[in-house]
């Protein structure tokens, strides 16, 4: 189990390394849910998304010896490219196992930042024995993208900022993928606003952690979820962020992909921001009046927006 | 003529009132252009674009009973959401002049905010002429887009502010419509940045502000340019100001279309920001290296924001 001081620990180590990204707020947006809303734009961040903070956390806290030894790590997606920019950071090496079916601008973008790509063929290799493999044949770290208490503790940094930018919250809305996110966030947040509750956001169709909160234990999904939130997607919660998540979060709510096309259209038109599908889901909850937050005081985590100019007109078009 | 210090009586009775809108940065820009890039993005300003600060410094600054006869405006654009919502601020009425053929979405926008509307044949009619009896008949007062001392010194807060956030800059990138934004912001510069320029950016098609400046006397337009930039569309620039341009603006750069496109393309990809083409403009003339930075602190007004997914699409796919 992680503590608020993990999460503290945490701020420090990334203080001049990631960004402070500002709090938003839309007139609009409180008028639409009758609550007082308060955004923190991890869009922003360095890297598009909040991976940054859990894999510098992790990265940086390595002993030198094993830190120079190199990390690596298996995505497609936002954490690959954090970690890429983490170990460069910390002057060590990355290697990123990535699909070869990957969009070329990602594995393009994780190169971009430095890291060594592997890749494999993700309808016959398995990605978790690959990165196993290379940890023990080249030494390396495994930096994993939510089971691991400094990932979430570096996670968590997001809510401190948030709280202390914008003062205690009633309510805190995260989405959910493998659950470090909220795992961090919802115990920062448990520490610093008394009172307050987490409520996690999952798409419809990859409910893993709503079904493993309900049925107190985890679940796993038959198949990879069809969804637009292509951050969302993993089958089954983390050991940890389970356990985890079971003392701190709420409740889960789920919302459709047709659901935040309409917030990602809502952040881009009403407030100017280009968020991702899985960065989405928390707007898109309120939006829809999935949560009770009236005349509360909302604080909303909307985790990234690495999205290409054609994907989007894909998505909304 | 206007000083620094209008600016900060400008600033004063905006506070609470704009956004702070924060500074943005990112490491691939600054790679791209070989120097130290801050943004300014207005995108994120209330209404979605820079312009509430002039209307707000406006109107509030009028007496009384001047305030409470109301306002009037012509603008189908960002002008005009700012004036319906500055008005509402000031608890006074404000009427648009708009062509009745503006997309549906900006007249209910402006009359979202309380304006009262009142269209005309564009083909037909002359705008100012109907702002000018509605002046006269009702008792309104003209709030007008750039060619006014309150209004050009609201406009120059951007950079106050940007300053204040920043620290000294060698260059001020702005883009130029009927010159109130750049004519504050140079003003603003030029006294707290000692040593600094000003430079301006207008689409190739409504180069009246360059042409102007180069030939010392206000050049007019034959006909209305054909950019995507449509906030920069003035076939002349302002009386006043000229005057002021004319002694605080360096000189003036253009950018094609094409140029603006790949701008918006990098601002949406590598800052996740919604930008119209008009507010597009700086970052477009660094991009392509029109501007003669290297190694130096630049600034840039990143002006607006008020694009939607539909036009956005039509623009970039």
């Amino acid at each position: 189990m992680i503590q608020v001081s993990d999460i503290e620990a945490a701020a420090e180590r990334l203080a001049g390394v990631a960004h402070e990204t500002p709090v938003v707020t839309s007139r609009t947006l409180d008028a639409a849910v009758g609550a007082t809303v308060v955004l923190k734009p991890e869009n922003l961040q360095r890297g598009g998304s909040f991976k940054i903070r859990g894999a510098y956390n992790k990265i940086s806290s390595l002993s030198g010896e094993v830190r120079r030894g190199g990390v690596v790590t298996f995505s497609s997606g936002n954490h690959a490219q954090a970690v890429a920019i983490a170990a460069a950071l910390c002057h060590t090496r990355a290697v990123i196992v990535m699909p070869d079916d990957a969009p070329p601008t990602k594995l393009a973008a994780t190169a971009g930042y430095g890291a060594d790509i592997v890749t494999y063929d993700r309808y016959r290799e398995d990605r978790a024995e690959i990165a196993g493999r290379l940890e023990r044949d080249q030494g390396l770290t495994l930096v994993p993208p939510y089971d691991d208490p400094l990932v979430m503790a570096g996670q968590g940094t997001a809510t401190l900022e948030l709280l202390a930018q914008a003062g205690p919250l009633d309510v805190l809305v995260v989405p959910v993928g493998g659950g470090g996110l909220i795992a961090g966030s919802a115990t920062a947040l448990l520490a610093r606003s008394p009172g307050a509750i987490a409520i996690g956001v999952e798409p419809e169709a990859g409910d893993d952690t709503r079904r493993s909160l309900e049925s107190g234990e985890r679940v796993e999904l038959p198949a990879v979820p069809r969804t637009i939130a292509d951050g969302l997607q993993p089958v089954t919660p983390g050991r940890l962020t389970f356990e985890m998540n079971a003392r701190v979060v709420d409740h889960i709510v789920v919302v459709s992909d047709e659901e935040i096309r309409d917030a990602m259209r809502f952040l881009f038109e009403r407030m100017k921001l280009v968020v991702e599908p899985s960065g989405a889901v928390g707007v898109a909850a309120l939006l829809v009046g999935k949560i009770d937050v009236a005349g509360r005081r909302v604080g909303v985590i909307v985790s990234g927006g690495n999205i290409g100019v054609d994907r989007f007109i894909e998505v909304l078009g």
